[in-house]
């Protein structure tokens, strides 16, 4: 939903960021690092959460929020690996805000790690923090190769920036290297990583940052 | 951008209503047919255009406005047509609007058909009618086929629904039946066409919608 702007009332950012802080606190109370996942319609979010949990739920304790304009289909998917999970349909509105996050945070307090998925697009989650501790954003090859270039800000921001598809680069002439490249010169310091869920291509090098958050105490 | 919402003040949408009215006069007096194409990012917009003004500019005059958050990939991909084409850079704007779009009408004045490629996203543009003749929304199997019914409200407001990358379903896994009984659920009127752009399967049935277009007066 779209909204207008005024000289006076409440700053809906500054508010955002208030909360984030509180949800920070939150999670730093309860040991909990909690991981905001951007990206696309598509993208692989989803799949991303169920792979990591069925790989590595018996050394580390999951819990999921799914965001999405409607439904519940994400939420079925990921509570069949018997994690908590919670799903925010957000109605006409294109990003999770704290607020809508801070909602569900009670029924989480004993997970180590909290997948938090957002709305699937580029542009609208980018100005609200979460109170995360690590920020992913994941794109695939099939959404073509100037996806990069063209959504500057998420990626500027992005702890974690994954490209997801890469064994269908071919199939749709998408150029791997342009991609990183345009993400290393938005963001010197993301850790990339070349994925294909499917094909099993790059998930040891995303666990192994899942475990190292953890363990970073 | 994401505003605040108050009680009183200027409505939005209603704003936007009403220039939307005056675009469409302005197409009406000019006997221009726009498209408006809305769809996710790497659906295929860009693509869809140019293969549309390549196939039929020695019949039909075209022109082209394309939404963009930043950079203007996009146009130079159009102008090499020879077409008269502007970009619309949203910066953080998830969407196009109205009054957008009639900033740079004057210099479409000649055309048949004006294409607008909206911004990539399927939950923001919905609301912001821009005067279009006929609405258009386009998706890629490779967004998961459970992309039409988690974005109901696109669906249910298009004349045509394009599904793009037909040959790459089996490759992802995406059941084109299921989005296409998806889509006709949510509107029994719409045109749905199964389209691969890159290996030329759907482009006839479009190519007659945007005659039939020209040719209805």
């Amino acid at each position: 939903m779209h909204k207008i702007e005024i000289e006076a009332g409440v700053d809906i950012l500054a508010l955002n960021k208030k909360i984030a802080k509180e949800n920070r606190q939150f999670f730093k109370e309860n040991n909990i690092k909690a991981v905001n996942i951007m990206g696309a319609i598509g993208s692989g979010k989803t799949l991303l959460i169920e792979k990591t949990v069925e790989k590595l739920k018996d050394k580390i304790k999951f819990g999921a929020i799914l965001g999405d304009v409607v439904g519940n289909a994400d939420l079925k998917r990921v509570l069949k690996y018997g994690i908590p999970a919670e799903v925010i349909n957000t109605g006409k509105e294109c990003h999770l805000d704290a607020h809508l996050v801070s909602h569900c945070l009670d029924k989480f307090k004993n997970v180590d790690i909290l997948f938090i998925e957002n709305v699937g697009n580029l542009i609208c989650p980018v100005d609200f923090d979460l109170g995360e501790t690590l920020r992913v954003v994941m794109v695939s090859v099939t959404e073509g190769d100037d996806v990069v270039e063209k959504h500057p800000e998420i990626f500027r921001l992005a702890d974690v920036i994954i490209i997801n598809k890469v064994a269908l680069a071919d199939a749709v002439g998408a150029n791997i290297d342009k991609m990183i490249s345009d993400a290393r010169k938005l963001n010197p310091k993301a850790k990339i990583i070349k994925m294909d869920l499917k094909k099993d291509i790059g998930l040891e090098e995303w666990f192994k940052i899942v475990e190292d958050l953890v363990n970073q105490g």
